[in-house]
């Protein structure tokens, strides 16, 4: 099983699934096309919560705002599970909690050594009006620069025929694999988290999901036993399901993911909240809580 | 086959399909995860339109504004196949179209014999600054209320695991699953009919669709052998097809679900109309009509 | 493998999944469903790019402005695969690439002889008021109207039928499908090419990608050697990636599919140069190059 997730949108996801597909035929699975745009902590975010519900697979992930630098093609074993992206920090999130206690493996990707991405008769954009003054050769160069991999498409041209091989090869035996060769991250990524005393937690809004919930780093044991809390500065009924209040109400509650979310029932917490990914927040008790 | 249908965009539907492929490899074909949010009755409008093209299948539909709340999780029989979903009245519709003649056999999901779902090495926010006067062990107590399935994501934890038992278990021999009680449906939902007579329709927009075309609950029969109609106080020409009339100009015509559908030959219906989902629409002959 | 691409939205993509699925067990892949709408140029333009890199497969292409109309339905035999969709040219450019040095085939698809496309239990929408004057027969005219095949929606009840016929079927003998007739298509389309000449380019942006890249036809080679041009009277600077320029800046660069794009790093091409999909674009050197 192969899954997928970037911020490409559509139709680029298309491109890498037939690239994969030329060479092996995994289940394809989408995790998200739609991250933020070139926002590497949200989608580490979300593949930390999503991909540790899968079975053993090979996850491909491309939120990539450094294509083209001399940032590495990675692949990170994690446990039953490898994932391949840039070298960025996004793959750590959750290549550290499919590991468990593992220790994770790094390789790095050589490009150069891997079986170049040919489409069917690929497009050769001609010169309507060819020059004498060997204006063509120079047509050629440009053709020629761009090598075996685009400059601004490695999904496609770097990580789907990667995930493709890594997919075939045994877990325990990715080095047999001629383009990779053992070696180490270079970005880290931690996503932040919160401080949380007794009556206090300071933190910050990971993500804003579809519905607009505001999705803190704040761990939902912050509200254990409370009746209300303090957010911004505005008290908030704290409810276990969004039901807990009416129709249009905000509430805090803990989300499916463990952490404190700022929400409106049947509404959007961010519009209510005033909240946006990367905002501050600070809960603190009112003196509801149970002495 | 499972379909998967939700009103939860992205990336929460990836949740669900890794718990359903950590318990069957089952083909999955999404059906839409972009229904109007918590819009009960739309969605049952597309189920009941979509659904009954498929082969024998388990549908996964959630679009639950009541997760949390005491509403029943429920799989509906329905001929040679099975939804799975709250019972908030959204599976009917297209369980008694996918039924045809058959009874619907109802049975009530007991949520504590479900096998837990359990992420790898699930997520544990720890607290920053744990202190001396028992807060950690209250924190402990806040992650256990979420108990077995948490109290805002039933798809990943209840609707998940439950259709992909459903799925491998034989349609005639559902009640064997131990989750499972033949038990009644609580909720129901019936999609608003429309009120017809000779020259005169009253009806609602049920849903727009992407296009922008406004699908009333109006039989496709009162345009018959009408060249115009009065839609709302305004004439309207009647076109069997979008081209009937020149792009950007207005027709009332029968939709690929047998309703009519208020419309805009390249353009939006919904805007050119003025209507929303839910909107009363009169129909009116308007002499026109061979004698 | 059949591959899905339309400009439908959701959910209609997915009850032409239903009606493949009924009639064949192929995998499916989606290429694209939000395509802009009814803009047969943008979608010859992403299927030419994206479908050279898939294995031999049948594609179903349903954009079709026409439906409904005299158009016909018809399927291109390129190369390896095979493309199924109305006759409106959005066919041609995708299948002369992949074709690469094969003679197309085009078949006529007659809709008549199509096994007709049967939703369990066929919506039936009754008159709530049946009147004594006939009404009723009328209304079963209405319905008999729409024939085999709805007015509205042929990607359902024409394109997904026949599609799943072709894929099971060889493609050397493609016209032993009864529905099937050698023929020719009418329409064309050629995407529009752009004059070149030693120090300008004048062409149009072909698309806009989801990142607001605006992707032009001028072949990438009239970057080379550049350090900056003049891009509709504005110097950009030309970079061989995104991160070639600081993140908020323009650049002119050569896009995953060879042609010039005017980009931002991590930030929207579309807007920063006021550009729109068959805006006019015009490329000069500005004497930076190397003598």
């Amino acid at each position: 099983m192969i899954t997928l997730a970037s911020d490409f949108g559509s139709p680029y996801p298309a491109a890498m699934k037939g690239v994969v597909l030329q060479r092996t035929d995994a289940r394809l699975v989408d995790v998200a096309h739609d991250f933020p745009r070139q926002n590497v902590r949200a989608a580490a975010f979300w593949l930390r919560e999503v991909l540790p519900y899968y079975p053993s697979a090979t996850h491909l992930v491309v939120v990539d705002p450094g294509v083209g630098t001399d940032r590495n093609a990675i692949v990170v074993r994690a446990g039953e599970h490898a994932l391949v992206g840039p070298d960025n920090g996004v793959l750590l999130p959750p290549a550290r909690r499919l590991a468990v206690d593992d220790p994770l493996e790094t390789y790095a990707i050589d490009e150069t050594a891997l079986e170049t991405v040919e489409p069917t008769a690929p497009a050769e954009p001609t010169l309507d009006a060819p020059t004498g003054d060997g204006r063509s050769d120079e047509a050629t160069g440009a053709t020629d620069r761009r090598g075996p991999a685009s400059n601004t498409f490695h999904g496609r041209d770097v990580f789907a025929p990667a995930a493709a091989a890594v997919h075939d090869a045994p877990l325990d035996d990715l080095d047999s694999l001629p383009f990779l060769t053992a070696s180490e991250h270079e970005a880290d990524l931690a996503l932040p988290t919160a401080t949380v005393a007794t009556d206090r937690a300071s933190g910050e809004v990971l993500v804003v999901d579809g519905f607009g919930n505001a999705i803190t780093n704040v761990p939902g044991s912050f509200l254990a036993d409370r009746q209300t809390i303090v957010a911004n500065g505005e008290e908030v009924p704290v409810g276990e399901t969004f039901a807990a209040v009416s129709p249009g109400q905000r509430l805090a509650t803990v989300g499916s993911h463990g952490y404190v979310e700022l929400d409106v029932n049947r509404g959007r917490g961010d519009e209510a909240f005033g909240l946006a990914t990367g905002d501050e927040v600070v809960l603190e008790a009112d003196g509801s809580r149970p002495s």
